[in-house]
């Protein structure tokens, strides 16, 4: 379908798909030290958190082939924190690389490590695939339950397919399966601003998938649900905490008030990797800022007025309240979430 | 402050600051006739109802000169109907024409005819300013007693300033007597997707007048307000109805419902010639669905991929019932409107 993985490790090299230049191109990146592994999170040549996590098992056993007979297991740690740094606030990267180090924390030799992290972040990215399918049974079934139509309307926001996921994906990836039923009338996919990870990438995977769908900007939510052309709204996660706050694209908390304003279901599905039962509550989840070119450059032209300033915070708070399920690929959790999610560790 | 006129009539001719080039260039189309006046409007070279509405009377004018000796009333009419076809769901642009056919409806001479209609699209531009600042009191007022802040945090949406109004403006113009009172802390400023006119031309009258803003994306609407950096949402209005129901730029609903969630004030902001008191509900409301390439194209350069599509509703309907204040040049009303507008007529 899609020509290639947007994170494979092919000839001792990180083979990186650059989504900054989709979908006019289709351009491979090659890493081929932690250095480059590290430059290309920077720049968004990799993005969507799962695939950022494989980016970071990849960058260390890279690491660990550049250390050569000189390894040292405090080497790789120090490296660890160096591959962290380059996006602090994706919680998946950090999963990661803690799971690599402890995975390779008895090897002795580079060449033992390279071959356990080579084998761990294959095994991730082939396991994500079923785990995005189970997630995908479970949406199903809950929006058979409550909707229970033959064909549905779907909206979403931002890319959360195979790009961003590195196979089927959690929220494209439920619409992919979905569209393998020919269970799909339309899905409005939101152009997500300022990145325009919907009008590029979204609209992108399901061009290649032949789904139908339409690229709405953010402000025709309420139009779209009060003209009955959604019938459920459905988004990733970035972070989710114990109550189900939920830290995802700016503009998804818009779409979960508006939705709950018309009473149109609105779902979460992330993998179990995204949730984070140590915090109690979104209020303290940290919002990165991110740079005005962003929103003040348009298609690569400065477009706002000399002098203007702009804001430019890079996701929302969605509370657990307006959320009607949280499916992860082992369950489908429904409010009040202290109580489905706190049962998620026993 | 701006170096002139959006709509000027000036050297026999119909003066259009061009709104498509800005803020990267201010350039001049001259309208030496009807023709070239019902084309800037379909290019939105001239934009926002008041402005398309003065185009309006200024066209007709154009056109009593063209017709010279051969002046007939029944061409006049004609040529009504072809420039309202120019922009159909415009308020302003049919009420200021069908005023300017019963002004110069015994007018024998095309000179006569040309001199009135120069003469009442000059009074109607000299008189909003008057109105404007009027209306601006009644927001103030209302926002006080509502808020009661020294210095306030304003959302807005669209552009409805001095570019959209040729004086002061609706929302914008309110903001700028907020400005002189030295009263606004900080304007959130909508980007305005798919034609930024926030970003474009908002900016750029706050830039002018030196007014504090940042430009943010309309996904940030729930964080900012939940972050407590909004104390009221101020937008303009294209057309009101009998039970407050607004048309507005879309996203305009959004903010309402999501304003409405955080319990914070949402005020429009519009001249009595807005308002259309034959229909009892914004159901009646057709709304005008524009080019995808609108959206599908990003700053002048094509970012969809090929083959995609786009759903581009250019309005939609704030419900009356999630409106704080209905604010014109009369008078501040406030809900139930099906009571405090019907009084209006009285």
């Amino acid at each position: 379908m899609i020509p290639s993985l947007p994170v494979e490790f092919v000839d001792n090299s990180l083979k990186l798909l650059d989504q900054t230049r989709l979908p006019l191109e289709e351009v491979y990146v090659k890493c081929e030290n932690i250095e480059d592994v590290h430059q290309a999170i920077i720049d968004m040549i990799v993005r969507g958190a799962p695939c950022i996590g494989y980016s970071g098992i990849y960058g260390l056993a890279l690491k660990a082939k550049a250390l050569g007979n000189s390894y040292s297991h405090r080497d790789m740690v120090q490296a660890a924190s160096y591959l962290k740094s380059a996006r602090p606030t994706a919680v998946n990267l950090a999963y990661e690389i803690d799971q690599s180090l402890e995975l390779i924390s008895e090897c002795n030799s580079w060449h033992e490590s390279f071959r356990a992290l080579i084998k761990f972040g294959n095994s991730k990215i082939n396991k994500s695939e079923n785990d995005h399918r189970k997630m995908a049974a479970y949406f199903i079934d809950d929006l058979d339950k409550r909707v229970g139509k033959e064909k549905y309307n779907i909206l979403t926001h931002c890319n959360t397919g195979f790009l961003a996921c590195g196979s089927t994906g959690t929220a494209l990836g439920a619409i992919q399966v979905l569209g393998e039923l020919d269970r799909i009338s339309n899905v409005l996919v939101d152009e997500t601003r300022p990145y325009l990870q919907g009008l590029r990438l979204t609209s992108f995977e399901l061009t290649k998938l032949n789904i139908p769908h339409q690229i709405v900007v953010e402000g025709a939510a309420s139009y779209l649900m009060k003209n009955k052309l959604v019938d459920a709204v459905i988004v990733g996660a970035d972070r989710i905490v114990k109550n189900g706050d939920t830290a995802n694209k700016i503009g998804t908390s818009n779409l979960s008030i508006i939705a709950d304003h018309y009473g149109i279901p609105f779902y979460v599905l992330a993998p179990t990797s995204s949730f984070d039962l140590n915090m109690d509550s979104g209020d303290s989840i940290e919002i990165e800022l991110r740079n005005e070119d962003e929103i003040l450059t348009v298609g690569g032209k400065r477009m706002a007025p000399e002098g203007a300033r702009a804001l430019n915070p890079s996701f929302d708070i969605t509370s657990g309240q307006l959320i009607t399920s949280i499916i992860s690929e082992r369950n489908a959790y429904h409010p009040p979430y202290l109580q489905s999610l706190g049962e998620m560790n026993e």
